[in-house]
């Protein structure tokens, strides 16, 4: 297995080019996201769903579209300007042209005291408003006065967008892989999680399979909802794993949101890897959710979904704001956190229960897997961990348990399983 | 619901009154105190077991009472007075009148050489003698010569008497409330759990009610097993909660008996409350059980019985002596011990499992249960809790673990409950 | 029970006798322990099974003596002497009769460089060579020349033997004791564990027994294949607890070494005893195992057997080298782990499920088995262990369980349940 297809380079490039688009939950902005996804992946399929679809409890909303929005001062200057950053407009402000004095302005401004530098992502989907988002510093600039404020923006009937990808496997179970593709300008929160899915769907394509995987590129929250609302049932029955993709390109440690119940599969592969392959990782509480996991892990739909983050969602200062840039991401990060995420589909893919076809230890000598020659400096040698994985191959445990079990990596596990399955010494437990 | 329909100054005067009383196993002390209760509550009911009845391995005492006794010394001093402090005479002694030497009299003395103030609370109920109790120094103080020891009790067949309350729910399911009445003047141990029984008692009947109530106010060990032999089989199938009140108005930090088993429904709700409302309370291990609960939790009973004290039998200096008066307890612990009980009353009406009806995360914001604009200091506000709550409506948990899973305590998430049942968005799981 | 017929003493003379014997996993050294074994337990059946006898992934071996072996110098001085120590020809050496220069003799060689005084304890019994262990020391002393190496074995069709001695009891559940016989010079592993399964076994036939016990002295691995594989069906259907016995008379602290799941009887038995009657003791991961346990725990076989020792194999420097010799035992150790041993047996023999005959606590004054006066300072006296022996009593926990449950010394728990018993208050749970 080639774990790096692609460089971390070649991820934060693609990265670059993302960023600037003007992303929402519907719209031209992620249109066009998921089109350059296309080029990318040819295999993408882009769905859309109409405006006023019911999806459970629901309703997909209108479609946003933006062209331009600015202030300008009494002097005509413009001291707001979308075009400029495209956090500065509140997501799905309605649109206006209008004179307003200072008083008026200050009401529909978003900033934040504590980082007078930072422009600040703000939406209101479902209630209809319009707002302009400023530094704090900005703010503290403005005097009395008159203001023109424009946000050239429509909302009407449309579609929501989002992207499938589904790579047969062997079998018909299911690796789930979910990003989503709402936020605009905000680097590891989100365009981290849609590079990271794009190229590890690019790797898996190169990949043998044993499981099929299902892809998707979806508005955060009301696109899951949409999305499961057509397939949980499918989904309930296939998916064995699932991932939220996001947050996985900054520089911090790793972080790891388990699954509701915490003790899945996904879950158990996550932690091992995680444990044997970082320096170290913080596991959250499952109350501290905040992506799409808030849907697959829903009473009733309850998918086994887990999420392997660097710095989590709302745990870094950066977070939904304008200092989640570019430059807080790297090339590095995108490496590490692809090889990880590689490391756990493949403890996945090689996954089994073993039984074993011979009574007692074998002996391993006869097959060249055992050190003839016994003394105390060489206790079993290295057949000392083959000796430990044959002997939990009892047929209930798999290898990430035997992994768990034997203190061993499971890469490790997984070729000793292969030793011993080509010595006919186990068998995989079908049942 | 109101807390606290009588005051903490109400219980202690009450207090007060019960006090002086002369209690045991059975006689007139007992029988008065259960008349004065009837008193405060009209609905209890008085019954009597006659001597030599068989409960299980027990067979029901004679019936024994006092009228006066004392010691006089050799000028006729009276040196030791029943009428002083009924704890002189250890309980259930037989009569005597007789002129006794210092040894002799020595033989029948008990004191507490470590607590020189105090006098010992003795009994000998099911072996036939005669004792007083005094102080240290009162018997540091005696000197040889001749005494004139005079006990006038009665060992007779009689009746041994209980009280109980069954006040009717919805649900034919009870909750079961213990004290005992046999202790003389002795205040923490128990009149407390006696006055404090009551005043539940009539918290209760002033309350909507979804359970069956069982009060009982019997005599320690003998009247649980009395009770329990002509009720266990009915109790089995009906308590699902029970609790042993004693050793409940002492300025103490609360302590907390668990049940045998110490995870059934009591055990949740006690624990939870306590951690919620209290500064800190300590867990004693079953093995340190000392009242009713070891009747009630016995193997083939096996109720779910609790008990929430403030400073545990056995466990204050003051235990079973002359110092666990009046001055021992207060109002003040009284009310807070009534509020801890009512607020383990109310989580156990109020519980329930719930399954939702929608799936994925319910939409709160065209609800008005949900702050419509998004930004990160303000993320999910106040809707998070009720997101998590919902979350864990699986139909398997009830709201005691909902709220020891989402870390909030029963009131709120019982309010939330509520809230998410009137939105239809969750409902009781009925099964 | 009389715990010690034979001494500490007695047992260490023992060991000094079979401590010269040239052992192997066969030949002569081996038959002739076994004899010497059979003088102290005329009850020992010793078993031979032919070379060349197909076991589960095995085949025995030819059998391998031994009359002489050593090295002369140059100057025909003899440097290296089997005589002198059977630890200095590799076991399983083919024969060789030969001058080698230098170079040659240093790549059959075996010394250790961080114990330059030992002797280590080298074999190669399925890869044919030949190879002499010395002291680092001696080995450094070597020069260049010319020497004369001799090692007098035959490697032929023969036989591999074991000792059985199975005491039937009341009951076909076994109890299964397993020692290993192919240790030459080498004192706590393993003559140890050779003397005490022997004076173990002379014990047993002496005791009251209500189960059988299958009592093993067997080559490590290749006999326990070999006797697993014409024995493992009955084994599975009536073993319930086992021990492999070595390493037990070096005066270290205790070892344990638990079974595969390590919740057996014989865990949970061997970990109560040893935590009520050593001063510490260290429980080992399974994963460090080493001796038989690797046969009897592996899947598909998978009996409950432990191992209780002092310094376990392969933890202590003198292990498998000269130093492991009759110093490093002792008498006073051979008898405190006897009477662990002793303790183990005794709880199992004694260990069952109990129910109570009566409900509610029974009334224990009656019965003379209850202080009649009840005062503070002595709260159920000594009734208080029978009442909570008692309380657990419900059908499903067994005596180890109670023990531990109640925090009482098995014994002590045997010693209730008999007075219970007698009293009738309780009865074993046939089921």
């Amino acid at each position: 297995m080639i774990f790096l297809i692609c460089t971390g380079n070649e991820m934060y490039t693609t990265a670059e080019r993302l960023f600037p688009l003007s992303r929402s939950i519907t719209g031209d902005g992620t249109r066009l996201t998921l089109k350059i996804l296309q080029e990318l992946l040819p295999e993408l399929k882009i769905y859309g769903i109409p405006s006023g679809t019911r999806c459970f409890d629901w309703i997909v909303p209108l479609e946003w579209n933006i062209t331009d929005a600015y202030i300008l001062d009494a002097s005509g200057k413009k001291i707001v300007d979308f075009k400029q950053n495209n956090l500065h407009v509140m997501g799905y402000s309605i649109p206006i042209d209008a004179i307003v004095d200072y008083t008026e302005l200050n009401k529909h401004l978003y900033s934040l005291p504590c980082q007078p530098d930072a422009i600040p992502y703000v939406t209101s989907y479902y209630s209809p408003q319009w707002g302009f988002c400023i530094t704090q510093h900005q703010r503290d600039s403005l005097r009395d006065g008159k203001y023109k404020v424009v946000i050239k923006s429509t909302l009407a009937e449309g579609i929501l967008n989002y992207g499938e990808i589904v790579i047969p496997g062997q079998s018909e179970k299911e690796i789930l892989l979910s990003t989503y593709i709402c936020h605009p300008s905000l680097a590891n929160d989100n365009i981290s999680g849609i590079i990271m899915t794009t190229y590890l769907a690019k790797w898996i394509l190169h990949q043998p399979r044993r499981y099929t995987y299902r892809i998707l590129f979806i508005p955060e929250t009301i696109g899951a909802i949409v999305y499961l609302s057509k397939h949980h049932e499918q989904m309930k029955e296939k998916v064995i794993a699932g991932f939220v993709i996001t947050c996985c390109a900054d520089n911090g440690d790793f972080s790891f949101m388990p699954s509701k119940g915490g003790q899945s599969l996904a879950d158990n592969v996550a932690r091992h890897v995680l444990k044997w392959n970082t320096k170290e990782f913080r596991e959250y509480s499952f109350l501290e959710r905040g992506s799409d996991e808030r849907q697959y892990c829903s009473p009733g739909i309850d998918l086994p979904v887990v999420s392997i983050m660097r710095s989590m969602y709302r745990m870094y200062p950066e977070y939904h704001t304008s200092l989640d840039n570019l430059s807080f991401i790297s090339a590095e990060a995108f490496r590490e956190s692809f090889s990880i995420y590689c490391k756990c589909l493949n403890a996945i893919e090689k996954n089994n229960k073993y039984r074993v076809n011979c009574l007692c230890e074998p002996q391993l000598g006869k097959r060249g897997l055992f050190s003839q020659i016994s003394m105390k400096n060489n206790y079993l040698g290295d057949s000392r961990d083959l000796l430990n994985v044959f002997m939990y191959c009892d047929g209930t445990l798999d290898l990430i348990e035997i992994a768990n079990q034997t203190n061993l990596p499971i890469e490790r596990v997984i070729k000793i399983a292969d030793i011993l399955t080509k010595a006919e010494l186990i068998s995989v437990n079908h049942y």
